[in-house]
């Protein structure tokens, strides 16, 4: 079996579930008690908002733990919606987000908001031109993806944070769950106010989360209650998830070097492979710095992308249609149709994710049992399958 | 070390952690994913909602997965003063509510909700004439809690149930995050449309809790995205803390009948002990079944009650102040308070909360410890240890 889906969900470090296991098992306390298990277990997230806060460049009080990137980005955006509606009402996102993301911003259009959502080029790449004609002083946040979950393109984050320094009323919110733990990110270097992660995308557990919020930036929180997090989330803190997150991150952070080394590889031969069956077309750009290292996509136009996946399945080759999320949704797909790519594309997108555990005899498995994928179903494939019955050979 | 603070986080059984281990190990798929790895990683968290359905005399269709008590709360609460606000404004809930209900209340008042806050009795019932009075064509959510987290009252949520049984534009939300595990809850039996769970308080994981939303119910989502949970809560599902909750509620439901018998004999050896000691004052109905059976409350008037926990703390017993999120707070419980308790009763509440693990002797050296802690801080045993500097006896 080889999984090829690591930006639905990455298979956890051993390490990582061992000390979460001794984390349950020792350190059962309410970090919120006044007594030592409840001290110990306090130390422990503090010690685990520290290294977060490292890994990220930012310091341990603008570090906000949540249960999950969702969470993240509905709090960010929400949170910063509800603060600051008396600013003004007008919001920026992009037609390429996250459901999380997108999702909460049609629904504060329900509430009041004007919303606008900038489309992306050929290469997943969001318009600038359209955010600088959209912005207003009535924006009062600008929300843009770090990595496009789907395609893999990395989004200009840094240049979109410049164009909002001299803005000091709109707040920029970056959803980086594709990119944190293998990107250097960096949300102050990006001019960042707010920056979501989860730890399920870089071998870390379900259900834990970060939201990046700059030093001095209030929200409306989310969950009321007993005020842990600074106030800005209530609940007791999931402990061994903390702990769990903060390792995973810093394991993933210390390999960084060689994470990048490996997919590189890997993708490139992917991209080979895609490249030599001329059914398929790429997506994204053609220059692999644009692009995440751990996320390969491509249509296969005139196929429905879950047939696709299935095919690859009976090969023992688990890949997916487009985020994990949306993929029961036989719709084409919002993000490709936003790139303007045509529905016999956008309805035939299939991503290949990995991580440094696959290797290029894996990508080359991989090719394979596509290009066989391809035999079988393409018309040309089928002409062979007769043939073959008629004594031909197959795939001429 | 003897923990007598399970109603703030209680010790994980041993065998939720191994599964917790393993389905991290070998099911790390995301539920969503169109592929074996998804499907796996969904029907777990299938047969988990089946469980958890089947512990609460529920159907699975009417159970959430939320990530704690705390958002299982809020989700119910602003969700449906959210869908419903169309019906009328006024709610009603108690001042005796966790803090994750209560400043949600606190919180909807701002948006333009009218509440009620009704009061209790000094055993710590919540008063049914005052909700009597409460009540208005205009209400459209009561909220009270099932076991009072702090005193460990059970509240007449049966009989609430019944007085709110011919209104049907009012909705009933039971935070039983208390009480599920412990009691036999039955949401549908005793009229509830929502109610609260949590995993930790039931030796299962942190960072899980369920709602229960009583079929054709619709709320407000407090997290839009992907649509996971019926489109109620999106966000992946944390696959090992769902099945880790499923089955720390599976072994205390299979456990509850040992539970209670072992509960109830060190909750009345504790009761003894108060009684015996007239410098404390306990708290709460003095007839076993109006009480949770697994908390102890009582006062200390004179002294504060973080000096009482740390004294305790010094004979290895670790108790609490009240509810763990509201315990680094120095003011009078919120909750003694609205029981009419004095501001000294109200300043000095220690509750002591316990599982089927802790047994007689572990009560009787709790008393030991209590009654060396009082002859330590009060006046009397000041005068004592003169006495006894001047060869007197000790505690005359």
């Amino acid at each position: 079996m080889l999984y090829f889906d690591h930006a639905a969900s990455s298979p956890m470090y051993e390490e990582v579930i061992e000390t979460m296991a001794e984390v349950m098992k020792r350190y059962y306390g309410n970090p919120s008690s006044l007594h030592k298990a409840g001290l110990e277990a306090e130390r422990l997230v503090r010690r685990a908002r520290e290294t977060i806060a490292a890994a990220l460049h930012a310091s341990p009080g603008e570090i906000v733990f949540t249960s999950g990137g969702t969470e993240s980005n509905v709090l960010a955006i929400r949170g910063a919606a509800a603060r600051f509606a008396g600013r003004g009402k007008h919001l920026v996102t992009t037609s390429i987000e996250h459901a999380s993301v997108y999702e909460t911003f049609r629904w504060l259009e329900k509430q009041g908001f004007r919303v606008t959502y900038l489309s992306a080029d050929e290469t997943g790449q969001v318009r600038l031109d359209e955010l600088e004609k959209a912005l207003t002083d009535e924006t009062i946040l600008v929300s843009v993806m770090y990595v496009n979950n789907e395609t893999g393109r990395i989004q200009p984050v840094a240049e979109i944070g410049r164009m909002l320094k001299d803005r000091p009323k709109t707040l920029f919110h970056v959803d980086a769950v594709q990119a944190v733990g293998k990107l250097d990110v960096n949300p102050a270097a990006i001019g960042a106010d707010l920056l979501s992660a989860s730890a399920h995308k870089l071998r870390g557990p379900k259900g834990a989360g970060v939201l990046y919020c700059r030093e001095g930036l209030e929200l409306e929180p989310l969950l009321p209650g007993g005020g842990q997090e600074g106030g800005l989330r209530s609940g007791t803190e999931n402990v061994p998830a903390i702990v769990g997150m903060a390792k995973a991150l810093r394991m993933a952070m210390d390999e960084r070097q060689q994470f990048l080394q490996r997919t590189a590889a890997v993708r490139a031969r992917l991209v080979q492979c895609i490249d030599s069956l001329p059914q398929l077309a790429l997506t994204g750009s053609r220059s692999p710095e644009e692009m995440a290292p751990h996320i390969v996509h491509f249509s296969f136009p005139g196929m429905k992308a879950e047939v696709i996946v299935h095919a690859l399945e009976q090969h023992g080759i688990y890949v997916s249609t487009r985020s994990a999320c949306s993929s029961a949704d036989n719709k084409p797909s919002r993000v490709l149709s936003a790139m303007g790519l045509d529905r016999s594309r956008a309805a035939s997108g299939i991503r290949i994710s990995f991580s440094a555990m696959e290797t290029l005899d894996d990508a080359d498995r991989l090719c394979d049992a596509l290009r066989r994928t391809i035999e079988l179903l393409s018309p040309k494939g089928a002409a062979a399958r007769v043939k073959e019955k008629n004594g031909g050979h197959l795939c001429t």
